[in-house]
């Protein structure tokens, strides 16, 4: 699945927040001005000050867009197989070589969640995020164990499990030049759903 | 096993290093400059602009003397029993409340890691560091298969996948309020463990 929230903006607020996603994307936290979030924006740069009074007000506002956006994607995804959909999830996370705007989903959120050692807003932000993802993860495993296709068990460690094991990958993939440790990963991953979670074709 | 590399510096330069990791974990790094890194040095701050141009030249070193350090520590350490030493791995990092000499290791390689993102230097350091960790955790595991504590299977992936949640543990327990999913995770991977990795008593 690619990430593409920014990519029609349908209103002046949704270009301003397009520009801060692109704009930490080619600068990173650290170096982020307004000034070079109004260079990625077509709009006068005067209108991003009339807005947000600083970077992290309009980062934050972005990363509550991206979570809504998430949110009503999710919501309109109607899982078909529990496994496929824990199989989606990890191709796109272990994928060594990750389209560019994966790359630039995973980049800007590694980023941003590094704020939030040194930020309450943030760690407010992704505190609630997490419960989200885990919730929605915990879902999934509930309605394979519904499905039958995963074995009787309660779904939120399993999920709490998967969801910080992605937290790694997400981490590890936008901050090391190596790639052969996804496909190890993704391997042995999968034998140890298939040990804990997976019921077997033949049961 | 609480981290304190920096308690007794040896010289000027471990107290330089010293300086840079207690100024990054109280000012983070993005608000972080030789000035503030020369107000936690007892000595003066000319010294430091003196051996260092800029504060990544500074905190790069004081990533490599940690690795350096922990490489010396893990040297000197002989395991025992390769479960007691992943337990005792996991007791560290998944622990809801860490001592501050945890917390802020665990704060300043989240920090400095996510740097990693828009940095080639960091990048370097961190796949590097990566390799060392990973092969580590393989050897550790090598030895419990050898013990016969653990199943015959190559150690590699199961470093891999052990390591990148570890990763993840580290970035969660950083950037997020909640303190639930640390023990939810132990006793999942416990329960992963027990299917996938240890061998059982009575075997």
């Amino acid at each position: 699945m690619t990430l593409s929230f920014f990519e029609h903006p349908a209103n002046t607020r949704e270009e301003i927040l397009a520009a801060a996603y692109n704009a930490i994307y080619t600068h990173g936290y650290a170096d982020l001005t307004i000034q070079k979030i109004g260079q990625e924006f077509d709009k006068s740069s005067s209108l991003l000050y009339h807005y947000y009074s600083d970077k992290d007000e309009l980062l934050l506002e972005c990363l509550e867009f991206m979570l809504e956006r998430y949110g009503e994607h999710l919501a309109e995804t109607d899982i078909e197989d529990a496994r496929v959909a824990i199989d989606e999830l990890f191709d796109t996370y272990l994928d060594p070589k990750p389209d560019r705007s994966q790359q630039q989903f995973t980049t800007v959120l590694v980023e941003l969640r590094a704020q939030a050692a040194h930020s309450a807003e943030y760690r407010e932000h992704f505190t609630r995020s997490d419960r989200f993802f885990e919730s929605k993860l915990a879902d999934a495993i509930e309605f394979g164990v519904e499905q039958g296709t995963f074995r009787e068990r309660p779904p939120e460690p399993t999920a709490t499990l998967l969801y910080t094991f992605l937290i790694g990958t997400m981490m590890r993939s936008v901050t090391g030049t190596d790639t052969e440790w996804q496909p190890a990963a993704r391997t042995e991953l999968d034998a140890v759903l298939e040990a804990t979670l997976y019921r077997s074709e033949e049961t």
